[in-house]
């Protein structure tokens, strides 16, 4: 006798995610898309963008982490950042921990999402108030044409799934404007969706295939994050200049590391390293992914 | 209008995997435990004991792989393997593929497990009629107990959670015996249960006490296992002679892959060095578990 509160995600054939929830804590629409905070037992606060789960408390320092540190670690000393998406702060937060960082820009297409993230999530949202940062409420693929060339040393994808207000971020010309705004010596990092998605899957080859051609060095990475579809995780680096592994040192991300302000929960030298060997299938779905003609 | 069929694990108040299901094909309460197997259309035919994810035909590979192939990759000549538990087969179709292998002992305390395995999962059970392997219906903490000395030269705990019937194959004295039967060169591995459960997060940090007393080299690894309770999934290996990273050569297990009957989905010799180099947070995990006094 009673009722319950849940909330589910599938990302194929209803399959996914499931959890009980203590609470609704805030459910809006934007004018873009639905916006929802829910209290789960186990998970934390979580940020739901039509009904997809954007973080949860729990597991949201693996996803930021591993965005963000394997470029700027690479980077010898990174200073001026564009982050394209990522309203909710998290991407910020861990790119403001690196002492050198002098500017960031952070493009958001829905202010709404960062006002929840701010009253929701402060821990996630901390880096809004820092005077280095620069929010934008406007199309990611907008600002980055308009934006001068070769300005930033740093460009974060910190996107949602590959449709909808996303899919501009996730093409051709919108990532020969990122390479155009980097500094020649600059790097690109995006997420890359989950190699073991029945549809999404095919978005790690095809961002190899568009990324290739403009840019010298492209190499993915994985991380463990259970609350995203499948929980394998990909994220893609591109560069010039800098290859992801020969040009990365870990003594140097060592002392780097021991300077940033606040504590690293995942991301470790070794592990920059480690998380860009790939599983046999994943190598695979990128080789064969390559051999294909465009899309 | 309507209904259908679904199947949930929660791992932790409410929260885990869920899936729709198209059939229940097999149900049956074998004297020890639920057997159950069912068919989801993302998972493929699932493998349910007392509710629990044993294994799927979607994900399998990555947890016998990543069970079996570092322990065995680390050895130069492995011949005699005893495998607790994993009647389903998949950890024994695995240890089959090296060449090397002339006797392995499966000791199983569900002869129903084995049976429905054979039914529903022939892939996964492919190795029970291969001459070399041994089938036990014994606990097997008993069988270890009885087992002669420095026989073997990798032991394999392919268990259920720490709780119940599997709970004896997380004591010391069963990793005592463990470290008994095994040859002075040998190596033992086992599934540790996951880093980021709400409880089970304690077999780590609880395996790593237990087992250094016993094994001069202990090191654990990690690996994405989709259906597995939370999707992170630690394993932990140990030697008195081995050291899991530097006795292990890179190009010799190239070699030897490229000779393995079948082909490898997920391990690789690159791989097998990057899955030890853990997060921050689960380094941290072990030792302070090895800090506080004996369980």
């Amino acid at each position: 006798v009673g009722g319950e509160l849940r909330f589910s995600e599938f990302f194929s054939h209803g399959a996914g995610l499931t959890t009980s929830l203590d609470a609704l804590l805030h459910c809006e629409h934007s004018g873009i898309q639905h916006i929802c905070v829910v209290q789960s037992p186990v998970f934390g606060r979580m940020l739901l963008l039509d009904g997809m789960v954007m973080l949860t408390e729990w597991d949201e320092f693996i996803y930021h982490e591993m965005l963000v540190h394997p470029a700027l670690f690479l980077l010898p000393f990174p200073r001026k950042v564009l982050v394209i998406g990522g309203g909710d702060g998290g991407t910020v937060r861990e790119v403001l921990r690196h002492p050198s960082i002098e500017h960031v820009d952070l493009v958001e297409i829905d202010p709404r999402v960062i006002a929840v993230a701010q009253s929701y999530f402060p821990t996630v949202a901390a880096g809004f108030s820092d005077p280095r940062v620069h929010l934008h409420h406007a199309d990611g693929a907008e600002f980055v044409r308009s934006a001068p060339s070769g300005f930033y040393d740093a460009v974060f994808v910190d996107s949602t799934d590959p449709t909808g207000i996303a899919e501009s971020l996730f093409g051709e010309a919108f990532y020969s404007e990122c390479q155009r705004v980097l500094h020649a010596t600059g790097v690109l990092a995006l997420q890359s969706e989950s190699p073991l998605h029945p549809v999404y899957c095919q978005t790690l080859p095809r961002v190899h295939r568009l990324l290739r051609p403009l840019f010298r060095h492209v190499a993915s990475y994985l991380a463990s994050i259970p609350t995203y579809p499948t929980g394998m995780w990909s994220f893609t680096l591109a560069s010039r200049h800098y290859h992801p592994l020969e040009d990365f040192s870990p003594t140097d991300a060592q002392q780097r590391i021991e300077r940033l302000s606040g504590k690293l929960r995942y991301y470790t030298a070794e592990l920059h390293r480690a998380a860009f060997a790939l599983p046999g299938f994943v190598q695979e779905l990128i080789s064969e992914g390559l051999a294909q003609p465009a899309p």
